[in-house]
């Protein structure tokens, strides 16, 4: 099968017509299908593998080279609520001023058929220099719920040396975002329990008091800007000159970026700080604190419980699980009686920057944009690539080759790609593949 | 005019059907003019006089005698809902078992009729040995906001050397109970914004938080059962032996209070130790704390902002004023960016157990009640004392002659008083005044 570019958009057209959305339950097998018949149109073995949930669509093509590349993405899309807010029916797929509107069009089927397409062209052309393993994924947008049973049951299938993830964009000034990594996870749930009902708040000078607990307890976790559990800052892998290189070269406008996020203020001043902090800090935030009365005018009560939230993201080497038995043995030594429950636990994930991988990827970048990527040591946020690297013992991971833009609105009405970004997506793949090995 | 008791039940009754609820703005001049007429009947001089709210019953007998108490009552009542819960008709004032039902029965109608018939007995008997004033106020159940404006203009009128507040009840084993004060209250609602919007949590790396700035303000105020506010406990008034005499003598059976405000515990085991710091210690309590997501599961979100609501019950020196301009400075200078408002502010108040007051209400006391009362040197909550000690320079001020008891039920469906504790009320009221001088 050899097809020009328009037969391509016309096939990311037809996916991007199906309503694969995970939350509503529609339209899952029909794009499961699709693409199990694409697949296998190109002439690489694909097959719907059946999970507690929604279906896997897997793939595999192997040329007998040394090296295998597991190619993730997921073929489920978001909900289309507002429905109302949409200028452009949400699965027409209909193109408006060079760009193609549709939920998923971004977020992830255009990525998604652009690695395939870019795929094709590279087997057309004989360059591909490596075994590839498809996993399309049904539940992305809802969490995720079945993946990880699903992988470790299904580890010898997956076995991989390098994994592409989905996620990554165009960014400013039209420059393809390449991410080396993301940050770990560990999201906290602190309860503290006094009593049966809230009280009258005279009796403070007797009686327990759960906001106090929990708040001299967070404050004994997090305090002048540190955390204060031993061994936190312990497993940080030192940042190497080529970490630091690719930090330099992070485009970052501190007074564009405070206004768009509507802050007075970041926490520092010099930009490389900034920097530094954004992709190589661990961090402990409070998500979310309540207890007792927070409406207007004064209530004098004394609560029975209260309760927050608290997200660390984590940073190479840091581990979730460690972390958090360490943070309960401190706060119980301390005298803190509180419930603590782990909501959340995911590694972070760096993929060195002097990988075959991380190089390839850079390299046909720059050949296939004419620009240098805007290189991420690790995204901010996090994303469960430690299934893949943890579970899978894949060694290296990146988020690159998205097909989306600052204006794509993945997740809200009217999003959409365009067909530049999607061309050069295709193109980005093919360059990589003919280099990587 | 010498009326016997069921004369007096009577006319406890028809003020009790009469429908004064301010928060309703029913029944209110009537009630007003009931009782003025009432105090006209009894030869006390009496007017009813306009507020910026609803009006104020006056009276003032003159004896001559170098002393002057003052009588504060109220003659509004809580509103009836949930009404289909009244197994009485809430304006019936209708008898069973020896107890009449109606709102405002015990809160506060009771203490004001008894004491107006104690009154007219002391009269009859030729034992009245002060001056009385009188001051009815119709707006207590909704917060008394135009009283300290009325009491102010009206310095002179009010002008006394005594006051027996409202409050009080018969207490456990039918103890009457006498409070010799009120601790005072700082409240104070602190707020800290730093953005315009909540963020993702990923931002924490660079982003201030509110809520952490929030909470290391807190804990900073309030660590290992102290507050750290400078000069916080520098002007509380050392206990007397008198004092601490009144303290052995409160009864407090721990197991039983703690099932009755479903405990697990209190924050001392020793009973001695719980009573002194129930009545005689500061508190710092939070009364509210909400920052972020505090639904189910885990989002991560870094919050824009976080409030919190911090209520200090303040004991004999303790001046709000001061103690929230030191929080305030301490704050600021440790570099803490907050938003702190005084949403109340009430000084506290304690009369010695040695004057003339509060030795004669003991001992008319147990001569009508048969028993020693139940004393405590001030209450654990707060009351607006400090209007009549601040204001208007009163020396000494009780809440005592109650007639509510434990399954009174003020403030809720089928408020109800024990005819027998009406009548020892009144006992009270005479026996009181034939000592007093």
């Amino acid at each position: 099968m050899v097809i020009d570019f328009n037969e391509m958009l016309d096939a990311y057209k037809r996916i991007l017509k199906i309503p694969s959305m995970s939350a509503k339950g529609t339209g899952i097998n029909e794009a499961a299908s699709f693409l199990k018949a694409l697949l296998k149109n190109m002439g690489i073995k694909s097959e719907i593998i059946q999970t507690s949930g929604n279906p896997v669509v897997y793939g595999e093509y192997f040329t007998g080279a040394p090296k295998t590349l597991l190619v993730y993405n997921h073929y489920d899309v978001q909900p289309i609520d507002p429905e109302n807010e949409w200028t452009h029916e949400p699965f027409a797929a209909s193109e408006d001023h060079g760009r193609i509107y549709a939920r998923g069009a971004a977020d992830n089927k255009g990525t998604l058929m652009a690695r395939i397409f870019g795929i094709e062209k590279a087997l057309e052309n004989n360059e591909l220099h490596v075994n590839l393993k498809f996993l399309y994924e049904g539940e992305e947008e809802i969490g995720s719920p079945n993946l990880k049973e699903f992988i470790v049951k299904n580890k010898d299938r997956f076995a991989a040396d390098d994994v592409i993830m989905e996620g990554s964009q165009v960014g400013e000034e039209n420059r393809p975002v390449i991410a080396l990594g993301v940050k770990g996870l560990l999201y906290v749930e602190l309860k503290s329990r006094t009593g049966t009902t809230d009280l009258h708040s005279s009796l403070a000078a007797i009686a327990p008091s759960p906001a106090w607990n929990l708040i001299n307890a967070l404050d004994s976790v997090y305090d002048n800007n540190k955390v204060e559990i031993p061994g936190f800052y312990d497993n940080i892998t030192p940042l190497s000159n080529n970490d630091l290189n690719i930090l330099k070269d992070y485009p970052f406008n501190i007074e564009r970026m405070k206004s768009s996020y509507g802050l007075k203020n970041f926490m520092f001043d010099d930009k490389e700080r900034i920097i530094k902090e954004l992709f190589t800090s661990p961090t402990c935030n409070i998500a979310g604190i309540i207890s007792g009365y927070a409406g207007e005018g004064a209530k004098t009560v004394l609560p029975a419980e209260a309760k927050a939230k608290v997200d660390f993201r984590l940073v190479p080497d840091q581990d979730p699980e460690i972390i958090f038995d360490s943070m309960k043995d401190y706060l119980r030594k301390m005298g803190f009686d509180l419930e603590m429950n782990p909501l959340g636990m995911e590694y972070p994930v760096r993929t060195a920057p002097d990988t075959e991988l991380a190089q390839k990827m850079i390299s046909s970048a720059i050949k296939t944009y004419g620009r240098k990527p805007i290189i991420m040591l690790n995204s901010p946020g996090t994303q469960p690539m430690d299934l893949f690297t943890r579970e899978l013992g894949i060694k290296n991971a990146v988020s690159a080759i998205g097909v989306g833009d600052n204006i794509s609105k993945a997740h809200a009405p009217d999003e959409s790609v365009s067909i530049e970004n999607f061309r050069l997506a295709i193109e980005h793949t093919k360059n990589f593949l003919s280099e990587f090995q």
